[in-house]
């Protein structure tokens, strides 16, 4: 092992230049986790290339070696997708941080994979456009890693998920090809390898240029809050304002718990008594956007709203998303420790989901909080535990998969945005059978045929599967026993 | 040959009713062609299953016989994807035709793969809702074929192609296992092998069930006609309006043959004089459209629009629309023959392109008359010709190579909704490398590794590049020659 990290270390020094390899523990513990920090491994060996040619170079070297790599962007993931290997190498893409061309006549941008979310939707503000997808870490976290999680956020309900906005990916394979998926135009023809490299988490390819659709930026957009004394009012509510044919730009979900947290810490203004909050922002064009806020006003108090109020200007508006955006943050505050779910349900179980989970909350006897994109059915419950109490991670994790399994129960998925990485890698064997995760290995190995690029996430082997007990097998043998390697 | 026909026919009728198999000729007959009607072979075998169970069944009887399978929608692809083989058998999935379940609150439909697309929005008019993709043949084209070509039409532009409008799909592999593809909920975790098969034109496996987005209808649409003394004014115009942040329902252009031919066979209103048309649909709520209507009737007098009119009402807007629906037909009027070309170009290049296709219609001596999506830069332009003046199909087939070839120049691609098929495979082979090619062959051995289902379309083998000439052939040897038998 440390024969082959020293020849690795040599060999890495001849294609890069001294500073962009790293090999000493003090220099590789920033890199030991990504935001799902309670999985923690410090990698082999990092390096920091500046170039396509090096990232070839990189990956056709470990390619020889047979060693596992890791790409990374900002390291904003919360699935644990960018967690090293003790025995690969961690690619760290962030000095692939420009922005190449801009063309704003067909509303494409390209850039480079290290280019922040939100530095693309800055650099073309000036041309009254923008980039859709807003991740909450949009700050920090960078186009190439949205690409491989296949980010959504608070807008994806009316503008979509990454892969719906973005045209042209540039990827390099495990042996060292350069791959353009997709194109600059409407359709591309052939296999649709940009749809399937996003969201595929890193074990298709290095992501090393991205080209993403610009949208025209909205002349006005408002948000209204609604308060409910009932969790179930608040999910009518969501369904009602859909059902209406609206289709907000935003359409936020707070329970008590979140919202006391919340408002304690931002001062948003959030009613604490409530039961349940909803923030729906609507955008557009004004005469659309004051149409549309009379529907949405109606249709939540139909639903049984309590108390309804528009934010009269866009420093109250900044306001009202101040509280949502410091949801987080917040909740860390009341609790020692706490543990953000992602998960998905149809839109019409809102109601009897908030149900279960607040079952299982009192089950588990663990304090949930419910932020949710409601309008897309994406669910954050936030479970909140004390680290230092015995048993309380465990039962944290019991209590994540509890809600998670009811997700996939009710026709939903185990995750919305935040990917599966480790995290969810054993619900996976729920959500997929051992046929249908058999066929994504097999399109794994059609880019990785060795499975040297980020192996042990996103998709279960299928004797994970057997152990994790959710996959019949058949006389303790599991179907497809080629793929154990995976 | 004769021998494994009726070895085939035999063990078939034992899976299927005798009605369903079909192997004399004057039978076989209606299938030995799709709206391809230039390409024609008669299958060895035809089978008409009406359920999941004799599909599985009829493709492990094929693999186990190696036997290729190449499936049917209602055969109005336009590209020979649903060309049969001599040697193989035809899964005609015309029987399965029911719309299974409508799910208003969560918005989809869940349906056969041999309903046909206007089927679907007539089946949820009731609920305000419709399913968006339209293209032309909707009253007869069907979903599984829509999904197999990622369809787009006239309103893609704004609600976008097949594959932006579908969340699951249960596809059956060769090896007869039924796979189910994507989710119901926001984003599927694992690798997106939905987005994956949409567009892979009947390679990968046999769709028998798709569950689509449905939206609501929108309460007005209104549409303008544009009248122009230069199609490169026309071009400005589409600039324009999408400049404008606005994104029409619909914006089409017909250059003067087009609206020529069209006017006189269906008497829509258009100028005959003018030298091309915009047909500009805003839809959306009342106050919306009427504000972006005067935008877009603006910025076409900007652009230079010699004569704008807006239909009055809605009989009015039909018969604008009229027009452009009866487009083809027209020119199928005005020449013996015509070829109709589908091809994307930037929006950007449109008066460009528009020139250059001049230019080469007077170099090869054809008339072309052009009906485009221009909105999204799809092209269709018709070349006309006589297919009994000797060498005119062959001297169109060069000029359509040749316009495909400029679409790519200008970084386009080769089709823009109409897939690949037998009809454009040589030109895979100038829009991908042999690398990216190769991708798409290991992905297709990742389903189906004897390469039995419709082989011979959409992804060109790299010896038949190398035959077209279009790709760099080492000392006689193409890269990846273990790809030759695909």
């Amino acid at each position: 092992m440390k024969n082959k990290k020293l020849r690795l270390l040599k060999k890495l020094r001849r294609i890069l230049p001294a500073e962009a390899v790293l090999g000493d523990e003090e220099r590789l513990r920033p890199y030991e986790c990504d935001a799902l920090s309670a999985y923690r491994r410090l990698p082999m060996i990092a390096v920091l290339p500046d170039n396509v040619e090096q990232v070839r170079a990189v990956l056709q070297l470990c390619a020889r070696e047979r060693t596992p790599v890791v790409a990374r962007g900002a390291g904003t993931g919360l699935s644990g997708g960018a967690l090293p290997r003790t025995d690969g190498v961690l690619l760290v893409m962030a000095k692939f941080n420009r922005i190449l061309a801009v063309d704003e006549h067909n509303r494409t941008a390209t850039v480079q994979p290290g280019v922040t979310n939100l530095a693309i939707s800055e650099a073309v503000a000036h041309l009254g456009l923008f980039y859709a997808p807003d991740p909450s870490s949009q700050l920090a976290c960078t186009i190439g890693g949205n690409v491989a999680e296949n980010s959504g956020g608070v807008h994806c309900l009316k503008y979509g998920l990454t892969v719906h906005n973005i045209m042209e990916v540039k990827a390099v394979t495990m042996d060292g090809a350069v791959l353009t998926l997709g194109g600059r135009a409407l359709d591309a023809p052939g296999f649709d390898l940009a749809a399937l490299i996003t969201g595929s988490e890193g074990l298709l390819g290095v992501i090393v240029e991205v080209t993403v659709k610009l949208l025209p930026r909205p002349d006005t957009a408002r948000v209204l809050l609604a308060a409910f004394d009932r969790v179930e009012k608040a999910g009518d509510g969501v369904a009602a304002v859909i059902g209406a044919g609206i289709i907000p730009a935003g359409l936020e979900m707070m329970d008590n718990p979140a919202i006391r947290a919340t408002e304690e810490f931002t001062g948003a203004g959030y009613p604490v008594e409530a039961e349940a909050i909803l923030l729906c922002e609507v955008d557009g064009m004004a005469e659309e956007v004051a149409a549309q806020m009379e529907t949405v006003e109606e249709m939540l108090r139909q639903a049984g709203a309590v108390h309804i109020r528009a934010a009269r200007d866009e420093r109250e508006r900044a306001l009202f998303w101040s509280g949502r955006k410091g949801a987080f943050p917040a909740v860390g505050r009341i609790s020692p420790d706490y543990y953000c779910i992602d998960g998905t349900i149809p839109r019409r179980e809102l109601g009897r989901v908030l149900r279960r989970i607040k079952e299982l909350s009192a089950e588990f006897n663990l304090r949930v909080a419910n932020v949710f994109h409601a309008g897309d059915g994406n669910l954050h419950p936030l479970i909140l535990y004390d680290a230092n109490v015995p048993g309380e991670l465990e039962r944290t994790e019991q209590l994540a998969a509890a809600i998670l399994g009811h997700c996939v129960e009710v026709g939903g998925t185990i995750t919305g945005e935040h990917g599966v990485g480790v995290e969810k890698i054993n619900q996976m064997c729920t959500q997929f059978n051992a046929r249908e995760l058999a066929q994504m290995h097999a399109v794994k190995s059609a880019f990785d045929p060795e499975g040297l690029l980020n192996p042990g996430k996103a998709v279960p082997t299928l004797a994970r599967c057997a152990e994790f007990g959710a996959m019949h097998v058949h006389h303790g043998k599991v179907a497809f026993p080629e793929l154990e390697r995976f």
